[in-house]
Order: structure tokens, then C-alpha cells, then sequence
């Protein structure tokens, strides 16, 4: 990669979407067509429109239904060459040098659009989504509030990255809001559950891959081949009641607690772009059994934020926590997950769980930040919350910057309605 | 229905399958093609070829996509009207009085084949599946044996249908062999966890129901609307792999331990033929929530039995069970996965939990059959089985009796082969 490379496309400083970015998404035009899209700033590049135009002729996996379409599966299953052929078309297109494009001015309208006059949408078919445990600072922190300090993690934490599934059919893109979901929750003082709407709304700052590559039943995935079948990344908030969970979970794990709503950032950052931001994982004493032990730079340093929008007020930064501070990173995850044959498909998330760091205010829920509400958070507005309030909006953003470069995944972002 | 029915096509008296089922199922012909079908009997209807010689043209709703499919998705969408026209209009064309078909051989040629002539394939591309945990009997009999008979059920399982999110990848249809999985495990006299294949292998003894109505996100399922959201049950053998479950799933549930396989029966049986075995459900104490109450017969007398047999052995029934032992009916279980605004898909598959009975051998899974394997059972050829040994294959199968009248889901089928 060519951190210095320009685009011909106005790209702002601050931008996560420099040429050097490349993700992928699906939006709906303006003529209500759904295709497959990039983004460079803030221009959206129609790529069925540049399939149309020849500028993909170059590969021949590349049919007329790829890109024409409302998800990126069958884009994703042509395979981690023809990604890597896409997106080398794509920034030698856009490149400041190369002004082909630029020039023709019926192709560019064609092609290009403001990100203001398209809709993001759900960027891939979502068959099976998986939950992991996998920071110690989460897991720790949890642990301490429910259990107490000796007992906070479980004698199988250290040895395998511990997840369960979730629900696929609620994961909904940025921008879709979510109505406070209601349920059985057994407050402490009650003899018997009740029946209401949930007081504890909170979310949890997690990433999430998705699967680039299928595998089939009784397959194991390899810990030095996983990055094969991982196509990219997005920001993952999953929002979780506290008290319908905490009546629920045991012991068979979260379920209505956790299945109401999980709010993705619509375009799919590759691994190719997250490159530059490797790092090394977290040391892992005790030692791992070997299909978990991976080798060089598996960890990503992206800096991860959440913020709270009051309605009709300012945005509050409340927790600033990094993807590098994963105890598990996503190749031991997906080794993980196949080690006893279970298949993997193409679209299929698997999500961090809460990413927290080591200081309070890296936590990433209101469960930690507050301490299960001993310690409300101020507003800037003057307000506080232990939770999450009705018409509060939270917001997720993730970045990597490296030698002035910045790439990152724009938002995930997702207002709280009252309960219907 | 009538139960005095009969058809022009021979059923033996032991048949699942006379006239009055009518289940829908997914075929792949001789000629490879894959289309939907149904069965009276051993011979198999094809549906496409049905709709191809205008059999179905009194039904607009049914267009050339809705049987040429691989899954049974499609037509379940049409809604419950088309499907109940469409079991009218098979009743009709199959019965002894209507010769319409049974005198034209070439129609016949086209459309019926027998049994062994077909591949029967997973029936429904499943979105999400939910594994309830809905018996009484077998969740006292697992809390005996993991945490005492004092606190053997969870404070929560009799104020709600316990249940959580399984993996949708791997439900693979009667027929599927599965290799033991491998993974970790910490045997009680070991102070780390090991690695290598299962030692415990384990079947469980479900039956799941497949939607057919979806919602959107944000709604509930009123309980006494649930029934019209669903398509049908069929037979579901959740393999269990219980080291691997015992050392990852707490506190966020079953996952490694669950997600190798899990195996159902080919046909799905609508509750439209299921309705002449309706039953009232247990009682239920202490009283359940407003959102949780049902009215009317909402369970179903289903005689349920597992078989074990041998490489080259014969059947050793080892296991009768009834799906009316399920204190949850599935009205209440859909009532709940909704009640927080979680949205359904059609295909997706909610499976009721191990079904156990109130006697020993009517214990839906080897754990509790052999009480851990403290008790073993003696086969007929002499061997004992604490769990399931390779090269066992595990047999299911379900059907209601009444007045004289058989309805039965055929089989699910699935043989154990060694660890990879």
C-alpha cells in the first residue's frame, strides 16, 4: 500500500474513506436501484455502474449479477483474488494521476454520488452470527460486579475464546433505530418476574469480521489459513437490555436479552486496508493449545469510540478503546469456531464481544463505565445517565492511523425509541 | 379431516404417510433435478411436475419458482391459504373416488416415483434457530446431576420457555453421517483442558417447528396468533458432544458442544395434519405471565422413540418419549421469542429441547438414560453403551395414533462416524 497515494476525489484529512480505504457496501440510488458500492470521501461509487461501463472487463469472474445486487455475497464468493483485483481496479481508477475518469464526465455521472443521495444498507446476507468474550478487560470487569474479584473469570477463559450464538435476523445497518424492547426481568426486591419495558438499555462497543470464504461440514480452519476466509471488518453494536439478561441467562446463555437489535456500520473495511495497523496480540499466559497458538501480526491497532446524542443535543464522548486490546484475535476466533467441524458460509459475522481497555474510560458499555450505575456518567448538557435513555442516539466510530494516514469505518449509529 | 379416507395409492397400515398428511419436502429427482414434493405412502409427488400439467392452476398464487426450488422457502411465503389450497387440491387429485390422475399414465409418469428413487434434501434454507429447553422432566433430570435435586430447576424455568440461539449451518437432513467432533475438554481429574475427539457423544431427542409467517423488527406474536405463524414440525436429533459442552458453556451458554450437526427429519407435517392429535397442555404453577398464556389444545400426542444400532447390528429401541410431555407448547415459545420485538423469518427453525418423560425409558438423551453413564444400556447384541460409540447410527421417529389413523414425520437418521 502507498500511504501517500491521492485520489482525484476530494478526500478531507479527517476522512476515513481515503483511496487507500476501498470497502465495500450495498446502497439504494436515488432511482431506488440497489447495487454494490465504494466510497472514496464522500463520494459513493456506483460499481455496477462501472461494470456496465467496462471498467471491470479486466475480470472475467465478474458477471452482471455480482454487483447488481442487495448483498455483497456473491461478490465475496468469487474469492480473495477477485477482491484484490476489484480494489487494485479501483484505486488505479481513482488514482490523481489517472485521469480517465475524471475526464469523462458522462461515465463520472454515471458513477459517482454524493454520499447524501444514497441509502446504506445491510451490506451482506447474514446466515449464522456468532458473540465472543474475547476482552479480558470486559470479561474481568463483569466478573468482578457479578462474582467478585476472586471468581471474575471462569477457568475457561484463558484457554479458549469463549461465544455463543446470536441472533442473525436482527442485525440491522446504521441508522436504523430501535424501540426499547420490553420483557421479563426479576428485579432484586421482587419475589416473581414482572413484565415491562426494560430500565437497563445499554450497548456494547464490539468489531465484527465477516466470513469471505465458506468452508463445509466437519472442515477445520487452520489458524494460519484463517485470514483466507475472513473478508473484512465493520463496527458492531450490540445493544443489550441488562435486566431482561440478567433474569434470563442462565443457564443457557443471553437470548432476549441481546436478539432486539444489533446495529452494523454499512461499509465492510477489508483486511487488505487494515494491513498498515497490524500488531502484535496481547501475550496469552497460560500457554494455548496448539490450534490456537497463532504466529506474527494477527492483532489491529484501530482506535474505537463511543458517543451519546442526547435528543436535540451535542455528541458526548464517553469511551475511547482500542481493537489491539482483544485477548483473542480473530484468527484464534474463527480456528475456534471450526475446530470441531462446524462449517462456516460467506456473510456470516463473527463480533468481538466488548471491546474494553484497562482504564475507565475505555470501558465499552454503560454496565462498566458506570459500574452497573453506582457512577453515572455526566452530559455535557448536565445530565446523567446510568443507562441508556429513550431518543438517546448512540454512536460508534473505529479508525487505524498510522504515518497521516487514516482509515477507518465510518459510524454505527442508532437512536433508542420508547417501547411500543 | 376424514379419517376414513383413503387414497388410490397404496399405504401400508403402518405407514406415516396416508392421504391425511400431505407433508412438504425437497427432492432431488433422478435426473438431478431439485423440486418440491410431497408422499402419500412410498411414492413421492413431485410438485413441479404437478404445476407443469396444470394440476395447481386454480391457485393464482402458485408461479413456476414456487415448486422448481431448492427450498421449500418460496411457497411457505405464498402464506397459510396456499398452503391449505394446496393440500386440498393433492387430498382431492389422490383420492380412491378421483381417477383423473390414476388413469392418465403419462401424467402419472411424470409425477410419482417411488421412495428409493429420490434423494431427500433439507427441506427449508433455515434463517435462525432457537433450541428451547421446554421439557420439565429433562431439565430436573440435568439439574439433578449437575447441581442436586435442591436446586435443580433454575429459578427462571418456570416463568419463561427457556431457550437460546443455536447454529443454522449445520442442521443437515436425516441421512447426513457426522464425524465425531473434536475440541477441548477438562476431564475432573485434569487440571488443564486436553485436546482430542469427543468421549461422550450424545443425541437429543427434539422436535422443531419451521416458521412460515415472518414479522418485522419491532413486533410481538400475540400467543393466541402464534399457530399462524407456523409452517410445520419435523424431527430434530441435536447432537451433543457433553465434554465438549461441560467445559465451554459457562456462562454464555452451548456452542462447540452443539454446532457439529444437528439432524432432521425430511418432511415437514403441517398442523394441519397434526390437528385430529391435539391435547391439552400440562398445568402450569405458578402462574405465567399475561404474554405467556395459552387457551385451548395447543400440544399435540406425538409418540416419540430413538433407536440405536450397531454397525451391521439390528434396532434396539431405547427410548419412548411423547411431544406432550413438553410443559412450553410452541404457541408460548414463539409468545416469547417475540415478546421483545425480535423479528422471525420464514424457514426458520425453533426446536422444542430435549423432550424426556416422566419414566426412565422415556428419557430423551443417552445422559439421562444412563445417568451419566452410571447406568449403561445393554443392546440386544449383548454390547453396553454409556454414549454413542462410532459407527452407531442413531434413528428418530415421531408419529400420532388416533382412531385408527397414522400420521407420522418419517425419520431422522444419522450415523456416527469417527473423528477426523
Amino acid at each position: 500500500m502507498n500511504i501517500n497515494q491521492k485520489s482525484w476525489l476530494t478526500v478531507d484529512a479527517k476522512s476515513d474513506f481515503p483511496i487507500q480505504n476501498i470497502p465495500f457496501g450495498i446502497v439504494r440510488l436515488p432511482n431506488k436501484e440497489v447495487v454494490a458500492a465504494t466510497r472514496i470521501g464522500d463520494k459513493v461509487i456506483n460499481m455496477a455502474a462501472l461494470y456496465e461501463l467496462g471498467y471491470f472487463q479486466s475480470i472475467n469472474e465478474i458477471a452482471e449479477n455480482v454487483f447488481n445486487s442487495s448483498s455483497l455475497n456473491n461478490f465475496i464468493e468469487l474469492g480473495k483474488p477477485v477482491w484484490q483485483s476489484v480494489r487494485k481496479v479501483l484505486i488505479e481508477l481513482f488514482d490523481e494521476k489517472n485521469d480517465a475518469l475524471e475526464k469523462n464526465s458522462s461515465h463520472r455521472s454515471k458513477v459517482l454520488l454524493g454520499i447524501s443521495e444514497v441509502e446504506t444498507l445491510l451490506p451482506v446476507e447474514v446466515g449464522d452470527y456468532t458473540d465472543f468474550y474475547s476482552s479480558i478487560e470486559h470479561a474481568t470487569n463483569v466478573g468482578i460486579m457479578f462474582r467478585g474479584k476472586e471468581n471474575a473469570l471462569m477457568p475457561n477463559w484463558k484457554h479458549l475464546p469463549v461465544g455463543y450464538h446470536g441472533r442473525s435476523s436482527s442485525i440491522v445497518v446504521s441508522g436504523t433505530n430501535i424501540h426499547r424492547p420490553k420483557g421479563q426481568m426479576k428485579p432484586p426486591e421482587q419475589e416473581v418476574p414482572v413484565f415491562g419495558a426494560s430500565k437497563l438499555m445499554d450497548f456494547e462497543l464490539e468489531m465484527a469480521f465477516v466470513c469471505g470464504k465458506k468452508t463445509e461440514l466437519g472442515e477445520s480452519v487452520n489458524i494460519e489459513e484463517a485470514e483466507d476466509h475472513i473478508f473484512g471488518m465493520l463496527i458492531f453494536n450490540d445493544l443489550s437490555a441488562r435486566d431482561i439478561q440478567g433474569w434470563e441467562y442462565v443457564p443457557l446463555g443471553p437470548f432476549l436479552g441481546k436478539n432486539f437489535g444489533s446495529v452494523v456500520s454499512p461499509w465492510i473495511v477489508t483486511l487488505d486496508a487494515l494491513d498498515v495497523f497490524r500488531t502484535e496480540s496481547p501475550e496469552q499466559q497460560p500457554e494455548v493449545l496448539p490450534y490456537l497458538k497463532s504466529s506474527g501480526k494477527k492483532s489491529f491497532d484501530l482506535n474505537l469510540e463511543v458517543l451519546i446524542q442526547p435528543e436535540g443535543g451535542e455528541e458526548n464522548l464517553i469511551c475511547q478503546s482500542n481493537h489491539k486490546y482483544l485477548y483473542w484475535n480473530i484468527s484464534q476466533q474463527l480456528a475456534h469456531q471450526t475446530v470441531n467441524g462446524c462449517n462456516i458460509n460467506v456473510g456470516d459475522m463473527y463480533a468481538s464481544g466488548t471491546i474494553s481497555g484497562p482504564t475507565e474510560n475505555s470501558f465499552g458499555s454503560m454496565l462498566e463505565l458506570t459500574w452497573r450505575g453506582t457512577k453515572p456518567l455526566k452530559l455535557n448538557d448536565g445530565s446523567e445517565r446510568k443507562f441508556i435513555n429513550d431518543m438517546d442516539t448512540v454512536i460508534m466510530r473505529a479508525y487505524g492511523e498510522k504515518d497521516g494516514l487514516r482509515i477507518g469505518f465510518g459510524e454505527s449509529v442508532c437512536k433508542i425509541l420508547p417501547a411500543k
